[in-house]
């Protein structure tokens, strides 16, 4: 999709969307001529609504390409996955819920081991448990000292972290220090381009590392950081700028808040559970028209390879849907970022299956499930078009050409 | 499909990929109501494979497009075909068993008439035999002496060759020298850039043209050349850059070993008629991990008008499956370069029934035809992304993304 044809057509009313994220709701069955999750669970209301409603597959980034959490919601915001990449760092920052600003530039850190002559011993300092990872970051914290440059460093797991330094005119195309093997002494950052900013960025993530080197050299085995996946916020158009939206956003998730957050939407405070995050939508009705809800648990047991836990949360899912039909949104889309078929534990490349409901549909089936959809009127198509779908059917969008 | 993206997510792993092609396996029912060559075969066993296969529509180049063999095997192999033109003169040299190099220069040459004032009074020497234009060829090739560049010339058929120019810095950024109507005379190559390599291939081209024409004097009727289709190697990225894969082509017509040849793919010798093409298959199932196996008849009976024979040769072909099922690919893709229906006795712009199988497929049919592709799970789709496709179900690639 055209994000600046979004910005020319769109046009605020006071119609109301709801796009409905089950995680990794694309599946596939576990022996051959069996069902999905999706066509096996017990889902009368969503069927029903499949009868009223637009179906069809959406590839997220690419033919037999397999998104991560990021790619996959960037393509249902209507951002192309491939032109607006999410680094390793800002995921993990957006991970950890860190409140990431268009001027940061973000890391991925591992704690790792160096001998007396300076070389790797271990690139993860023996998986350190997360209470001595949090303990060293703590350490970092307070005693890492750059110049005009504000330094941020959270916790992640293990010996893994993540670290924010927020100034003017950063830049993220910097390269690993990690060597990838031991036995190799840790790169220093290098500016992958020949940008001013390149070079000023590289200085200061070396001073980083210097100050944490001398900081952590009486620790064992966590005695130096690596650092990798540098990257600044990607920029994305607001959802208000392309859109034209009041957009929130109502997940449970540190990372798909900070997912919505890069595309400016309102993070609203979730009730407990799914249902929880229907009550929250209930609640926010009136204040937004635009609403984006994530169900994780769906991707979890995909991830797990268990398929009837994976339907039971299709299940769950399905018994909301009155409530959520009760509010009456204009356009209503049901999908995922992606597929996770039980039988695979984890995301893959299939089509992701698409409901889309609004007074404006030619439905195709009495059921939704992936073959359906494949047989649906909207085709197989890019995940990123999935914006201007609905925008479209929520008539939000002024025609194109006299 | 973007060449990038694969180049950075594939893995070189164990599983192994076939894309069976069946030159212009698509058609068309030669009357109202009836079926396509396709659907009226006998393929119990095709049929059978599609009931675990995901099916769609491919189109090589785009709607309405009909494809040539150059551009209809480059979007199999992941190239865009619009992307990476491959000349006329390219394709003759392929087509004749030329090997081609990257710092070749082809071109098509007609043999023509030329009347005592220089004007063209036939722009196909009286569509003289083959034998005389191979005679001719012969003579080119034994007196033509360019300093500094080897020269090539083959026979095609009657009045056609192909000539091929090796040394550095030649540019393929060159006009034709036909003028297209008789009673002109023959024009000087001419660049159509302002790069020096087209200045000096120009003056290459119009030497050997002069000698040529000297040489040529005392003929009659083919007393002269045209020249067209200039084209210098697509440089293709190898499939080995591309994609990681140790690629094998198995097929009998120079054509298409030629275009295989371009992706850096291995020539295997073929064994004889398509259960020979089969043998090399199975001979040589342990030595790569893409094999790329072309059966031309479809599209020579296509071409002929004959639709029966079209429906017997994928008969064949499909009493052949069980010997490639027995090989167990990881992923496995059957469908054609375009389509040639029998009722149009040529190529045409028709989506091109793909079938692809693996574990990890969404069945929707249980034959395999252009109407039940119509209805899969992967829709109607580029030609170029079949190759992601198959890399995917092959697990060949990394995810998109974190």
């Amino acid at each position: 999709m055209n994000l600046d044809l979004m910005r020319e057509l769109s046009v605020s009313t006071d119609s109301k969307i709801v796009l409905l994220v089950l995680d990794g709701l694309g599946g596939l069955p576990m022996e051959p001529g069996g069902k999905t999750e999706l066509e096996a669970a017990e889902t009368p209301n969503l069927d029903l609504l499949a009868a009223s409603s637009d179906l069809g597959l959406s590839l997220p980034v690419g033919a037999g390409i397999s998104p991560g959490s990021g790619p996959g919601h960037l393509a249902l915001f209507g951002y192309n996955p491939l032109e607006y990449p999410v680094g390793r760092g800002v995921l993990s920052a957006l991970g950890v819920g860190f409140e990431l600003e268009s001027s940061d530039l973000a890391a991925r850190i591992n704690f790792a081991t160096i001998d007396d002559s300076g070389k790797i011993s271990d690139r993860r300092a023996g998986r350190i448990p997360s209470e001595k990872g949090e303990e060293l970051v703590d350490l970092l914290n307070e005693k890492i000292d750059l110049d005009g440059v504000e330094v941020s460093i959270l916790h992640e797991k293990e010996y893994r972290a993540v670290v924010i330094f927020r100034t003017d005119g950063l830049s993220g195309s910097l390269a690993d220090t990690d060597p990838q093997r031991t036995g190799l002494e840790p790169l220093s950052v290098k500016p992958t381009d020949d940008s001013k900013e390149a070079e000023s960025s590289a200085e200061i993530a070396n001073e980083f590392i210097k100050q944490a080197n001398e900081i952590l050299k009486d620790e064992h085995p966590a005695n130096t950081v690596l650092l990798r996946g540098f990257d600044t916020h990607p920029g994305l158009p607001s959802f208000d700028e392309a859109y034209k939206l009041r957009a929130a956003a109502i997940a449970s998730y540190p990372m798909y808040k900070g997912l919505a957050r890069l595309a400016k939407m309102d993070l609203l405070q979730e009730g407990e559970g799914i249902s929880g995050e229907f009550d929250t939508l209930e609640q926010s009705w009136n204040n937004h028209d635009f609403f984006f809800v994530h169900v994780k648990p769906t991707d979890a047991a995909g991830e797990d390879g268990d398929f009837e836990r994976k339907a039971k949360v299709i299940e769950e899912v399905d018994a909301l849907i009155p409530r959520l039909l009760e509010l009456a949104p204009d356009a209503l889309a049901i999908t995922g970022d992606h597929a996770t078929p039980a039988r695979m534990k984890s995301h893959s490349f299939h089509g992701v299956p698409f409901l889309l409901h609004s007074e404006y549909t030619l439905p195709t089936a009495e059921s939704f499930g992936e073959r359906t959809c494949a047989g649906g009127s909207l085709g197989v198509f890019p995940g990123e078009e999935i914006m201007g779908l609905l925008m479209g059917h929520a008539l939000k969008l002024n025609r194109y050409g006299a």
